[in-house]
């Protein structure tokens, strides 16, 4: 083990670290007195996290990620780089596929010459069983099930600590896509008087599970100290709530209606996995952040930083 | 479906064709009356086959597949490109990742725009289970599990007529780097006075399932005409003969011992997985050569060649 990371501080590379994670991920590793190294593709001065080195690297350069670990030589590695978007995903099906699957691999690579380095990749609920018949809920699914079987067999053909955590929706300020972020965005801008039309939410009824990415954050810091090396976390608040509820309560924090467009769909493109894994396996993490709290915040978020949600 | 190809010559695109299986599928397809259209990254003017229309392309090139595939136009799709040596791919795992998996889905996503194309995708016996707990033999093996799951996924994701192929050992003549070829090579260098080193064979009792590479062939028209997309076809000979047994039929087609060196394993890093897939699934194929008719031709090529096995 390198002494130098014995008596100083601990180094965490953290990878897609511009966006929503990753942001929330530098703020709070740095917060723990870790010493963070961000990869990036492209950040704004604006959008640094004070304290955090950002280094600049494509994640398909297969080569750059080779270099950029050995300048780290990092204690850790939070892996959340990646591509989400399952509509983009039916438009580029192989953009996916690149992105979401070898770079993992072209990290895990890189990290065989440190294998005290502990990793967590960041997976998915929307995977399936990869074995005959398969049946794909869309290609960003595919994606990640390839990521989570490439992940798990590396680390049984190669010995290094790598762990997969499988997040449900994760909520919470800053440039998220997901639904909350979505809303709270409309929300917003028609209260400026930037838009006049009605939100649409293809149905009342759609349950998800929605946990604050500052309570994952938390989590994925306990699993890549005290995570299992080879084992699948799955990390969620536990309860499910339907976007009717949801709407419900974001109407309750702004105080007045505002326009709703309801479709008549029971299911979306998402699709809506039931979880039945233990939270976690058992380790000591609870979330702490109230749902209402969650979306007050991004709301205020979508306030302040004026519907830019880049 | 295209007005042409109903009245003229079905077009095949073979990948991969400059290969051991490559070159005997360019032979048999172009003397079965169809227009093949044969993708190499490089071949000498020595090796080509008469007939038949050679394409340069490299199978990292995304966009180079996508405009081959458009320039072709192809009926069916014979893809054996790939990397298939266990030992290299310890030593360059995430070559066998790139090469084995991503190149599939540029062909595959390529053929999009010809919904009519059907397409067979070599993979091999050597796959493993992608569930927990993943156990995978080696990265050759990882690779080839991941191109299986992601072209049967993709075939639901896309509805394109993708069937798979999961052959045994191929023998017979021409440049293959498996055991009946390292040993033909072996006997005939010995012949001509070129080594006088013993063959190292690890075991005895290793067995494993060898089918010449003609008749795999033949399986493989079969299939691309009458397999069922998103099935997966187990082609082998359904005999299978120990390493013993092999270096005893050289012996004898040889006509005298040459120098063997046993090894005391009982296993290889090849493995020796089980294979009780009904061959073929029903359809009509049986092969046709015998294996002494086989180790025969395959010590004919080393003696014609000079022992140079590319």
């Amino acid at each position: 083990m390198d002494a130098r990371n014995d008596s100083l501080q601990r180094i965490i590379l953290i990878t897609g670290a511009s966006g929503f994670t990753g942001s929330h991920a530098c703020r709070y590793f740095a917060g723990e007195g870790m010493q963070v190294a961000a990869m990036v593709r492209h950040i704004s001065e604006d959008d640094k996290v004070e304290g955090v080195q950002y280094y600049t690297c494509d994640l398909l350069d297969k080569k750059g990620i080779e270099e950029l670990v050995g300048t780290i030589a990092p204690d850790y590695v939070l892996h959340l780089a990646g591509k989400n978007s399952v509509p983009e995903s039916w438009t580029e099906p192989v953009l996916y596929m690149e992105t979401n699957v070898l770079p993992t691999l072209y990290l895990l690579n890189a990290l065989r010459p440190y294998p005290f380095c502990r990793i967590l990749i960041t997976g998915s609920m929307l995977v399936f069983p990869l074995y005959p018949p398969f049946r794909p809920p869309h290609p960003y699914g595919l994606s990640k099930s390839l990521q989570k079987a490439a992940a798990l067999s590396w680390k049984e053909l190669f010995g290094q600590a790598i762990i997969l955590a499988e997040p449900s929706n994760l909520i919470g300020p800053g440039p998220s896509r997901g639904f909350c972020s979505l809303l709270g965005q409309h929300i917003s801008a028609w209260e400026r008087g930037e838009t006049d039309e009605a939100f649409h939410i293809p149905s009342r009824i759609i349950r998800r599970d929605f946990l604050d990415v500052r309570d994952a954050v938390i989590a994925y810091k306990i699993l890549l100290e005290q995570g299992l090396p080879g084992e699948i976390y799955s990390v969620r608040s536990g309860k499910e709530y339907t976007l009717g509820e949801i709407t419900d309560l974001y109407m309750d924090i702004f105080e007045k209606p505002f326009p709703i467009e309801w479709g008549e769909g029971e299911n979306s493109s998402q699709g809506n996995p039931k979880n039945t894994a233990p939270r976690m396996k058992g380790l000591d993490w609870e979330p702490s952040i109230p749902l209402r709290t969650s979306l007050t915040d991004v709301l205020e978020y979508f306030r302040t930083c004026g519907g830019d949600s880049k």
